[in-house]
């Protein structure tokens, strides 16, 4: 087989065969075939794009190309949760000790920030000593004992993807939704697992902006993941404005916390954690619908079982349990706070999510490149959203850096995402449709 | 300036600015844009190709990638030939002393043979001692002293395209006409030419098989060559048999040197010889009309100052210049021969080019892979050509090789080239159209 001859078929609209698209996923893990061929092909992919049988083979061909997870004598269904990112979107700090607590075994595989979307390792980092490395071995007995893990991709999984992912970044080939699916399902192909829940967002703050769009790419994965054997729901959710109350990382951390704890400091947060979490527990067969399930969730949050949860995996992997009773104690803080006063009086009626989201970079608290480090203390805490009153003077936001000139930078992007209106503005819906 | 913009927005089927042409062919030429970007670029070009402009515009920032060459002092019109390549196509050899003796200037910059096709630059060097690797200062002195050099495509001329012409090789990318347009031009335009006359051959043994793209390829490179300021005409030349008696490399410059001399060894090889030269001489402005420069090439060969300026050249290039009087004393020889004997009685009504030019790679005369060495005394002479009646057992030709086994090989192949017929055939015209 040549590389060569498989580019040629590609860019004349030919059907990939499984040991081709098993070729390409061994030959960028191995570096067996150059990068300009799979540069070329990435681009012939675009213009042809996969179909769907070619993208389940090769989102195969992926997760093969590094070890599979090994769960070997865990009991019961393994059930996946992943958000296509967002600002503020931290819901998996909560979810996955919250859904294992009612007994469905939750490995949750996540990744860094990068540019306005935050990542969830890096708020699980916010908690000292935290550890998201972790060997095969940690995940399969921290699984096998509490049920919930939280870690970053290893080496060793889907390393295709990984060659794959960096170099569709640098040659204009991300916007294609078959290899957008194939990357992100490899990953959860190659973690075995039984079902996944996806909550594809859309609007300013999404990686989709269009409706229709995240749409597409929910029935797709959808449809894909059928096609590999792995029971899948997607939650169309609404990016337009950012997630609950906190956007960072200790904050978003503490907010987690305190929703687990039965708290009511971010409504629209704790609904989608909910809803995400319903499906997960019913396709985990823990309940016979969403909506038992539901049921079961709320109820081990006022029995306190989800906060427990929660402290075993503080303490499995490195960090102090405490953190899950005083979690304004333990985490980090900025030195300096300001506050975003408003300048006229009215109801808000856009907080542009990406602006939010590149305010908080200009806070310290995210990344513009891969390898710069992140503000663990630094963010945002909302006081207002969308379709609040607000006086000439009310606070609509404090703004948490080390420094003057970050809070500076951040303060005027964060204004800038804001917009104001005489009369009162309804936000959309948080969730608008449930892709089955 | 970023390649990745460059790149989204040849997807999205933007015309390139001259600037950003510039860039990647600066970034081709110094390695500053890494190979994946260049091929993701050649990808998304396939799919959307460059219009006229933006393929002028590439074949200048092609071109000015490296140093121009510079005939500062030259008198007169400075005219190239380019061939797209086919099988027993050696009429560049006897073209540019023939074009150069009547007063034209010829810089003529010619390749190696590879795979089926030959290359004017091994046929020069079957030639003992014969230089084509020349530096731009002897180009320069000896195109002033004699008005004709022939040599390879030094390091400085065009970088940008010896590196995107590889790349394009490996990525699927070859078969674009405006990157073909340009890659061809961008060599001639760094030259300095004003004219350019191109044998765009189609049929069996050519680059394009059918007549018809044969016909738009001419017609792109005659538009192109416009828009730059060189004077263009393209003859659609017939490829389904080779030209002339020989395929090889010594057996090839033989025939040249003898239809300089005037002998009618090979009508078809002098008539395209006499038919490009024509155009080179007109547009060349030593004559009035194609017509009329004809009668002064057929002149020139008659008085003997065609060979006279081969004789030069042979000289400035490090060669014998008795080989234009003694050809067949001179030239090396293959060891063994073999007389292909017809099994048939009736017509010759093909000979794929295609097949007697792998033919002649299997005798040793050719190359499979570019690093392959040739051996010059390898080929095949026709005794026979399409149209021509044979007796069972006529000799159809005599195959050249130093060992048995690629003689045997080479049999086999060529003998696969034939086809026979009851009644006569007639080959079709072998000038079919010439684009202006």
């Amino acid at each position: 087989m040549r590389m060569l001859d498989i580019i040629l078929k590609k860019r004349g609209g030919g059907r990939m065969t499984p040991a081709e698209l098993d070729f390409i996923a061994k030959g960028a893990a191995s570096g067996g075939v150059p990068d300009y061929q799979l540069a070329a092909w990435l681009m012939a992919a675009f213009f042809n794009p996969l179909d769907d049988n070619e993208t389940a083979a090769f989102t195969k061909a992926m997760a093969f190309s590094g070890a599979r997870m090994d769960f070997g004598g865990l009991r019961g269904l393994k059930v996946d949760k992943h958000s296509t990112g967002g600002v503020g979107d931290g819901v998996s700090l909560a979810l996955a000790p919250l859904v294992a607590s009612v007994g469905v075994a939750v490995p949750m595989m996540s990744g860094r920030g990068l540019g306005h979307t935050g990542g969830t390792l890096d708020k699980l980092e916010a908690a000292e000593g935290f550890r998201v490395r972790l060997s095969p071995n940690h995940i399969k007995r921290q699984m096998k004992a509490i049920g919930v893990c939280m870690f970053g991709q290893t080496q060793e999984l889907a390393p295709a993807d990984k060659k794959l992912y960096s170099l569709r970044d640098a040659t204009g080939t991300v916007e294609s939704r078959p290899l957008i699916v194939a990357s992100i399902l490899s990953k959860k192909y190659a973690e075995g697992i039984n079902a996944l829940v996806m909550d594809v967002k859309f609007g300013s703050g999404a990686f989709m902006r269009e409706y229709s769009e995240a749409k597409k790419l929910a029935q797709s994965l959808v449809k894909t993941a059928r096609l590999l054997g792995i029971n899948c729901a997607a939650l169309l959710t609404d990016m337009n404005q950012p997630l609950g109350r906190s956007c960072g990382n200790a904050n978003e951390l503490e907010q987690a916390v305190r929703v687990l704890r039965g708290e009511n400091v971010a409504p629209d947060y704790a609904e989608l954690m909910y809803e995400l979490g319903s499906w997960m527990v019913y396709m985990g067969k823990r309940a016979k619908s969403p909506g038992a399930a539901r049921k079961l969730l709320e109820q081990s949050v006022k029995s306190g079982a989800a906060l427990e949860k929660l402290r075993q995996m503080l303490r499995w992997q490195g960090a102090n349990p405490d953190l899950a009773d005083t979690p304004d104690y333990l985490l980090p803080k900025a030195k300096l706070v300001l506050e975003v006063k408003s300048e006229k009086a009215g109801f808000i009626s856009g907080m542009d999510a990406k602006k939010t989201g590149q305010a908080c970079v200009l806070l310290g608290a995210g990344r513009s490149r891969m390898e710069d480090s992140v503000d663990f203390g630094a963010g945002i805490v909302l006081e207002k959203k969308v379709g609040d009153a607000v006086a000439k003077g009310d606070v609509i936001a404090r703004l948490y850096a080390s420094d003057q000139k970050r809070l500076m930078a951040g303060r005027a992007e964060f204004y800038s995402a804001l917009s104001f209106s005489r009369s009162k503005v309804l936000p959309g819906p948080l969730i608008r449709e449930i892709i089955r």
